[in-house]
């Protein structure tokens, strides 16, 4: 039997910090990420994609509130949900392309998918995650007024609307994913999946917040039973003392370590804190099974065990 | 075994003509569809749903080439996938509220679809189809040198973006929407599908176009194997001499009929003529089955043969 992974691909997976923010620049750096993950499935794994929206979600909200004047408003779930259109539909590209030069003529699908939240989870009553863009604190008190948002001063730098970023707890469109897993490889829960809360009478209702990709990545690994969770990020390994002269990187991390370094404060929150996190709760689940966390470019090389954080429940 | 029906869904099935043109409207509406549609779920039939994009991916292209000196403007090609997030997200959210109305759980599930078109498609050396904004003159010719963009002039209302609407020719993700057909609903093909082309390397290569819904659903229909090709407007049935005092609808139409009709140019362009090819092009491709061109909400009566205009290869 293969072995399953799911694969947590971070910002830096779907735009270069140096190239410009036009989609057809990101479909160049998507087909070079493409480049790897296809040399993952190449070493046989099965696998499933996770995606992150941040800079995606942002630009198409930019868009919208810019052109508000002239078309509409898209609320925040739909924005979600067109990111999730377009990021995956450059995956399936990328990954269509990269996977023929390998010989490989696996189909690279993307299931468009929402994610249930708890409408009583914490977040919503002290929203902390800014999205879209900057406004004067005229401005953001008429659409506090107007439209019930939530919004904060950032920094001296305006004011910015911010929703909440509840837990995710369970995979509206999983059958579908698991009927093609095997079969396919699977973009789904892009940024964190569109989230939803059910109402009482069993609807699903979009609510304006963001999902961990990291968390929505760790529960659909659950769900399909993965073998491996892999979240990939700018650096090789999971380090204490990051960026001090003492830095240490780390090869394996168990549950308990990374508790003690969590409570010593050494993993950035929003940054290495989550992937952390998620790659903890995973272990915890399933105490047999490992996580990695790594860089895109060292991701095969961290599967044979040379290099990477593997997160084990010891 | 169940019969296979692909429901082609039209513009008024996803935007009322006197709403407003919010995503929160249009979600009200979607809803509306999805209670007929769900009434033909459970009549039986194993169902997978095409919808259009037309006034969506408008609204998504004004927005973003309105907002383009804030942040970059999307290709038209991703405008589609980001459509089909968007409208398959609130199909998903419709469908699954009718259904459990019914007592049924059967998943509705959006699997973003590319389209292969074939790039000498007589379509794309000229092209006819505006899309997006209106422009000035001057305007219009900037953006021709600049982006070689085809421009052409609107009918005295200004300048417009023209693409090419090539025929479909292969649905990229179709063996997922095969594999997943027994289990669930699915929704493919949106808007007819992102156009890509395909390169001399196999690659495929997105490409600014509109692919008619109605011959993606009629691809779709035919690559499903379907028995049924049925294709949901605003009329109840196909007519000739359409709102002329002398107007007769048609119960039934033979592809020898309407062929005829056809080249008595009784079907308008853009409106019931690709309807009624696509429905020709079905029942040629599979003599013994049938299409059915008539409205939402006679779409039950019309699949127990009491209204709507079934067309056959006789």
């Amino acid at each position: 039997m293969p072995e399953k992974i799911v694969i947590a691909l971070g910002g830096n997976a779907l735009q270069s910090g140096k190239s410009e923010a036009t989609a057809e620049a990101q479909l160049e750096v998507v087909k070079q990420t493409c480049e790897y993950i296809a040399d993952i499935s190449l070493k046989g794994y099965e696998m499933g994609l996770v995606h992150g929206n941040g800079p995606q979600v942002g630009r198409i909200l930019l868009a919208s509130e810019t052109a508000k004047d002239v078309t509409p408003a898209m609320p925040f779930d739909v924005c979600g949900a067109m990111s999730q259109g377009y990021i995956g539909y450059h995956l399936q590209q990328g990954m269509r392309l990269a996977l023929e030069k390998r010989g490989k003529k696996t189909p690279v699908l993307t299931v468009v998918t929402q994610m249930v939240v708890d409408k009583n989870d914490p977040g919503f009553t002290n929203p902390t995650k800014p999205i879209g863009p900057f406004y004067s604190e005229e401005e953001a008190k008429a659409l506090q007024t107007e439209k019930g948002y939530s919004m904060k001063e950032d920094a001296g730098r305006g004011w910015r609307r911010v929703v909440a970023s509840p837990i995710p707890e369970e995979i509206v469109e999983i059958d579908a994913v698991k009927t093609l897993w095997d079969t396919s490889i699977v973009i789904s829960c892009g940024g964190g999946g569109i989230p939803v809360v059910k109402n009482d009478d069993g609807s699903l209702e979009g609510v304006a917040a963001v999902i961990d990709k990291d968390f929505a990545a760790e529960l659909l690994a659950e769900s399909v039973d993965a073998d491996i969770l892999m979240i990939l990020t700018e650096v090789e390994k999971v380090a204490i003392n990051f960026n001090k002269p003492d830095q240490q990187d780390l090869s394996t991390l168990t549950v308990a370590e990374a508790e003690k370094h969590k409570a010593d404060g050494q993993f950035a929150p929003g940054s290495m804190l989550p992937k952390v996190e998620a790659a903890m709760k995973f272990v915890k689940a399933f105490p047999e099974k490992k996580a990695i966390i790594t860089s895109l470019d060292k991701a095969v090389e961290a599967l044979e065990g040379k290099t990477g954080t593997v997160i084990v429940n010891k």
